[in-house]
């Protein structure tokens, strides 16, 4: 049996021992299991921004995989913290709404309301439930519990959901948006790949900041050096970026800058 | 039996090589070693910082868990490099106070002095003694060779201390200071649990930063958002918080600030 | 056998998921294999620093480590992706010199091009061929495929180099430059331990920044406190800094300044 992996995703930053004690906790329980840190830079309880690198990562991982997600700005209140089964894997985090965007488009099979306390770490904290619950629970499920055992199933119609940012047709256009900025300033967009207009790519009509692009290009160095372009990017979204600079500064936009696609 | 888990806690940063040229060289040895990054985000040379952090993980991972501790001002120097069981787990560090805080709470057991160079990488660097001692030490430790076998017992009360922040009653007051602020603005005192006066926790009075804080909180979620409030750390400390904002950034205040606790 | 241990150096950051992406895709391959990040910090796009970086651990992992390196400007076009063999390592890279360092110090036994799709993801996006191409070739190559399956062999001679800033001799002086500024602000040259004149090092002049050091030190501390000084760093290059301070700062110098040693 290969060992069990378990991503970590979270709003801790590296500076401090939070993360660290999340692994050690983990380890302690299953000292086999094999760790990836997705990232630990979600800025301070933002959980939109933990929504999509959460949906951005579902489909790379093997089939099994134990996904910890811990944006957790409820910690200590009656918010429940959750267990799941979605898309051949695993996710344990809070019910805030921070698997919103994984549960659109992969819906889970299975749901659980983590409950039972022997699973945990004793005492539990009311300020560290990454530490005192999901890590734990997160190093048991590695171990083979099934997830009923954790605690009693949640009808997955009444998770919490995030404000849905889909976008809109208005008129004749497709109107979406800036949903992040990556470290090479491209311009990651709430469009994918399925929602642009079926048929020819090289005449779509793209406006955002002012600016007005022609036609999806399939790789940056198909434009000249510093020219604006749009392509579709490795996670399937529309994405606006300038060949070896950075869209983000030339354009001087921010995350929910209107995008907008003319409709044929 | 488990694969051996040694983490790695440096004031190194993670843009340069050197995090890799330590897993690399404990690799060498021990390949099946399990590394764990507490943080390399140690300010440069800050020991005191390096000591807080490494207290805070030493109960939450396994037994028989070997830290690495790198925060080498002196490096080169004459002063000792040393290996050590406290608290069941094990440590490696230069003997220059970052381990003060983890031998405070948790006398050591053992503590012997790295000699024998037998186990170190050849040739060894005057400027790099985590990479060419403590990294190959670790593997070797990890792989069952006793502490004994890399050099000469020490006296523990040789052992170099950092300058003590405990805090310190004054008049009919508790006085500490604010010793770390985390990512998320919340203020890390040095006071702990169990220096706190016993009884009626909702009365207690602490004051920071020209605020007064009456009672301490369970969890950030107890007080409305916004509120400044109090309450017992993750791991056992005293912490000032601002429900979903930032202390540190409200308060303006920075580590070294004085707290004060009336006593009854 | 011991577990296959695979190496990521790229210009990523740590904020956005393409780390995990890689690690995702390569355990998704090989489950059982080792990763070990070695920086993510590369500046965007920055050739010169990866290839400093990958030079400098070469010698500290164990032979048959596979590193992964993406630094990818021409990322989708027909610039080609190679696997190599060199000090008893294993390389996987664009062909944009990347690699220019480790095959000038260590020349290749083997190095093929990556051409066989049925290693790699499919789809191939156009945009991540590191998540695409070089993360599942690595985890085959760690399987044990042989790099001969990977594509074509490809003559050495024939791979993109980058421009050489070797120290040249001018007049009586050898004339290297900073290459690169660690976190302690120590200034590291291009001015390998071999190349320094032989004989008495305790009279080597050495100019930089306006400034004038006579000798080498063995280690920091041999200088008092916030003394300019200059010694051979751990990677074996003249490394100019200030014991207990930032060479960096103190000079205010950037990467590309002249260094000038007298020759005898």
């Amino acid at each position: 049996m290969p060992p069990a992996i378990i991503t970590l995703t979270t709003d801790f930053g590296t500076s401090d021992s939070y993360v660290a004690q999340l692994k050690g906790t983990i380890l302690a329980v299953n000292p086999d299991a094999r760790l990836v840190d997705v990232t630990h830079a979600i800025p301070a309880q933002d959980l939109p921004r933990g929504a999509i690198v959460l949906e951005e990562i579902v489909q790379v991982f093997p089939a099994g995989t134990i996904h910890v997600a811990v944006v957790d700005p409820g910690v200590g209140s009656d918010r429940a913290v959750i267990g799941a089964e979605a898309a051949g894997q695993r996710f344990l985090a809070p019910d805030n709404g921070l698997l919103s965007l994984v549960f659109r488009w992969f819906p889970p099979t299975r749901v659980h309301r983590l409950a039972e306390n022997r699973f945990w770490r004793n005492p539990v904290s009311a300020t560290f439930h990454g530490r005192d619950i999901l890590a734990p629970v997160a190093a048991h499920w590695s171990l083979g519990t099934d997830l009923a055992e954790f605690g009693p199933p949640i009808d997955v119609s009444t998770l919490v959901q995030l404000p849905s940012h889909e976008p809109q047709q208005i008129g004749n256009e497709l109107v979406g948006r800036i949903e992040s900025i990556d470290r090479f300033g491209n311009l990651i967009t709430n469009i994918r790949d399925s929602q642009l207009p079926k048929g020819e790519k090289s005449t779509l009509s793209i406006s955002v900041g002012g600016h007005c692009i022609i036609g999806l290009s399939r790789a940056y160095s198909d434009q000249a050096r510093g020219a604006l372009l749009a392509l579709i990017s490795s996670s399937g979204r529309l994405e606006i970026a300038i060949n070896s600079g950075s869209a983000g500064r030339t354009l001087n936009i921010a995350p929910g800058a209107e995008v907008r696609i003319g409709l044929p």
